[in-house]
């Protein structure tokens, strides 16, 4: 720490280094804001690294970089390991964050602090253009949106693969260069190089050129897209969502808790679902399939018992129940793990595997339920404002005008609050036609539900509550009504149901009559049933798609796009 | 805000609430500690609740609590929206973090903080000791491993509940009490109660008394075994290892990434693997499933074209190429996912699913690797050790001596690294009789892997790298030698391996020349080899058994003890 406090004020120098020796790329501490109270921000520490060795059209050359050693002060440390080893091996060594392009380019000084100092960058080429004088290259490592723009002579130590052809759009750089003000509008600094190495060429059949592909056909290249902008600003702000999510619950004092994959108890008749079997014997290789491997009872009959479980199992479709008996243990806990639906679906709203978060929370009714989502909403909308800023400006201005402001919105403004029963008021008195007619007692569409955030609400979220019973599933509260339950839905502009939730039936002998009305079979929820046996509690939850709050919060059209690799009816590919 | 602040000097008042009202409960500035720096921590707005009305149990009666009332300030705001929205519904209520017991009894103070404040207390009871003159009660909420205790005499409000037998172990309570100083030893503060409510009675048939319960017989109840000590500190110290997890790689630029569970693309051939489909024709109901609704081709051959997918589909085993395939864009991914054995292993080791973490860096080599492992594993050790203290005390306490201390060292201690043949050197020289032999060549085994870590370099963890290839998986980058692979286990006391990975081969060549080798079909990985043809770079990853993780931290004998649900061949329950 006091080295490089004292480098902190030193001049930049060069250091004349071997090659793969150690070495860490010092950041600066960055300027504060002039305006913004005065605490210093911690520096950050990158590691970067040498010419790398591996690749057989790398010379082993010396590089120059503005670097402190850091070995020296550890030395004594790692002399006293090595002689308790007894002369075998050696220390691992240090891990530093490695300097990318987000790190030169996304402070307030957009890159300004790094004026004058000599930097390695390495990522992958998005265009290459050879003017008379100069050459420009665009590099992009995935850290941000931004490229880092990349400017040298014919003379620069590496030209000739340039001149070559072997550097192309896709190929895989590595470059060394100053850091001066850009001539152009579009960033502040660019890379004088010093230097370029190809990494790895990219074949001439490189799908992902400049030409604007077709979502459609990025589908198929599910493996390249992220190398797009589109797609790289989607993977990030979907990172951002899932670590905010993470964030908030945390800091609230929820518990992750992971819920089931594969479960025989399928207590939720949620939809269809997946069977995981290991009786159908399978060979990768061929295909080929006999049927008649399959073990049988009475020759007819599949014979569950050989089942790797011992009994039929599918893919889990909710979490909820299992996270009704950690929160009536633990008090407030949230899951955060895949689901699925075996429906044949093929829509831009659905998948077949797709992630969920499910919190349930103890001694908590249904107004605490809609207070806590809704601040779950604000928080992680907020959060992606505020640290995905060149991403959202990306989606502002190409996939969705407007989303910054109508996120914003979100996040600012209060939610309201109406009850089932207002809305089909409102809906009948609405002065517009609705394809599917509303009446009491109807589950509301989608066109119902973006007229009452859109416009009888004017933009600002809608939470309706207190549905009929005959609508919703059977752990919902009963109300005292007897026609409705505590349930709830979050409706928000574009997308119309964003999140529902419900206060769960606490009450033993209720839940069990609601079971026996609907003709469920009560032994399959023995275990469910015993969190009403033993200290049952008020307790209430919500459950919204992750992908569904990634398409919210990116205007991404299709929900196939904002998922890595989508699972969708005839496609699992990848 | 300024409120808050003025109740803040204020002397503690009782206020005459009715039931439903909406109020905060006001926590202090904690006192900091004297002797750190004073920057003042936050405070903390915790929400509680007044008497819940839901349960016929409870009599509707005024209720005591010391509180703020929140809303009138906010009065104004809500005036705007009930007018915008014409008189319809109202406003989502805000989302006040809850007052548990953690938050009592964790600070410096254990408590003291609180004295003489009136709260409110809502959990399951733990204990219950009626003596002559008054009576104790244990309060867990889950929130700590700590209870609350209550002391209270026979004519507080609510006593006819002990007396009639309706309160007892497993029930859950709500109570109000004061805050005062413990006679005992075993916590400063105890709660002097003035009421005590029973929320949900627990049937006297609750599995879990105070006698202690096999952990084979709670893993048949593992919806309630969380409301044990042991069960409640898995749950916590897991929570905080995955929360750690996100942390080290979200500060170190790493984007998470779902990898698909569901996959048609079996790459790794890692394992036998369940199949997933919709062709199986079953009924909830009646498990009845008759073979012959399986469409056929041939008369004999199962017809997959029909199935969901189309083809044959998997639970995933391994996210890794999908991992590899983002890394080559993004540069650092890590996913955090459900993987899936179908091995039929009924060892206290292994599951039929189980959470990995999967990190993949671009422009590494195998040395950044075990760097960023070895500073991964000591960050997150780090953090359970800073954050789980009394979970941990428990422990070690209970579960496994010593175990503070270990992992205390591998949280300081530099890790050594040895070479696989350094490795065999080291045991072929060993002054000890191995059950399985060792030669260069073979696959090191646990005992191996104890006796490096263990005996030769004395409990500290050793990463060995560069494996022989033949025992390693076909993308691992080949050495110059020609013998081995840059492969490297990160072995640690008590558990042996505990995390793998290696550099990939990156060259387009050799790894198809693999690939033919080991007779793999080159045109299945056509999109992992696509990562090799276009921009390919130096790259290098790992993974870890999360599950494994939380038995390392927590000393658990059984990992079908650290998750939640867990399943086994013949066992998906819950």
């Amino acid at each position: 720490m006091a080295a490089m406090a004292a480098i902190a004020v030193a001049p930049t120098r060069h250091l004349l280094l071997t090659p793969n020796a150690a070495f860490r790329c010092l950041s600066l501490y960055r300027k504060p804001i002039s305006n913004l109270p005065t605490s210093l921000p911690k520096p950050i520490l990158f590691r970067s690294y040498p010419l790398p060795d591996f690749s057989p059209e790398i010379p082993r050359r010396r590089c120059f970089c503005t670097v402190i050693s850091g070995e020296t002060v550890e030395t004594t440390k790692q002399d006293v390991v090595q002689d308790r080893r007894g002369q075998v091996g050696g220390r691992v060594g240090e891990f530093r964050k490695k300097l990318k392009v987000v790190d030169i380019k996304s402070g307030p000084s957009e890159g300004l602090d790094f004026l004058g100092q000599t930097l390695v960058v390495k990522g992958w080429v998005r265009t290459l253009r050879v003017q008379s004088s100069v050459t420009f290259v665009e590099i992009n490592d995935g850290s941000c949106l931004s490229n880092m723009q990349c400017v040298m002579d014919s003379d620069v130590e590496g030209y000739d693969q340039v001149e070559t052809g072997m550097i192309t759009t896709g190929a895989s750089i590595w470059v060394q260069g100053v850091v001066v003000k850009s001539q152009g509008s579009k960033q502040k600094v660019e890379l004088k190089l010093t230097k370029i190495v190809l990494v790895g060429k990219s074949d001439p059949s490189f799908p992902i050129q400049k030409k604007r592909a077709s979502r459609e056909y990025l589908r198929t290249k599910a493996h390249l897209r992220p190398r797009t902008n589109t797609f790289g600003a989607v993977a990030r702000v979907r990172n951002a969502l899932a670590y905010a999510t993470h964030k908030f619950f945390q800091e609230n004092g929820f518990v992750w808790v992971s819920s089931p994959i594969i479960t025989a108890s399928d207590c939720e008749g949620a939809g269809e679902q997946f069977c995981v079997t290991t009786l159908i014997p399978n060979s990768q290789e061929t295909a080929d399939s006999p049927v008649d491997a399959i073990p049988l009872v009475n020759n007819r009959l599949i014979d569950w018992s050989q089942d790797f479980f011992g009994k039929p199992a599918f893919l889990t479709v909710s979490g909820q129940l299992n996270g009704e008996a950690y929160a009536t243990a633990l008090t407030d806990v949230y899951t955060f793990g895949p689901t699925f639906r075996a429906e044949n679906s093929n829509t831009s709203r659905h998948l077949a595997e797709f992630w969920m978060i499910e919190p349930e929370l103890a001694f908590a009714d249904l107004n605490d339920n809609m207070a806590c989502a809704t601040a779950y909403l604000q928080y992680v909308v907020r959060y992606v404002l505020d640290n995905c800023k060149e991403d959202m400006d990306f989606f502002n201005t190409w996939i969705d005008k407007g989303i910054i402001d109508r996120l914003s919105d979100i996040a600012d403004k209060d939610f309201a609050q109406i009850t089932y029963t207002e809305a089909i008021d409102l809906l009948l008195g609405a002065n517009k036609k609705f394809e599917f007619p509303v009446k009491w007692g109807c589950d509301l569409q989608s066109e119902h539900e973006r007229y009452i955030t859109e416009e009888a609400f004017a933009g600002c979220p809608v939470v309706i509550r207190d549905y009929p019973k005959d609508i919703k599933a059977f752990y919902m509260r009963q109300n005292e009504d007897g026609k409705t339950v505590a349930a709830m839905d979050v409706l928000v502009p574009r997308i119309g149901e964003l999140i529902g939730g419900s206060q769960r039936e606490e009450r033993l002998e209720i839940l069990e009559a609601r079971l026996d009305d609907l003709r469920l079979n009560k032994d399959a929820y023995w275990w469910y049933l015993d969190l009403r046996r033993y200290g049952s509690v008020p307790h209430s939850g919500f459950g919204l798609g992750f992908e569904r709050l990634v398409q919210f919060a990116t205007g991404m059209d299709n929900i196939r796009d904002v998922i890595p690799f989508p699972r969708t009816p005839g496609s699992a590919e990848f």
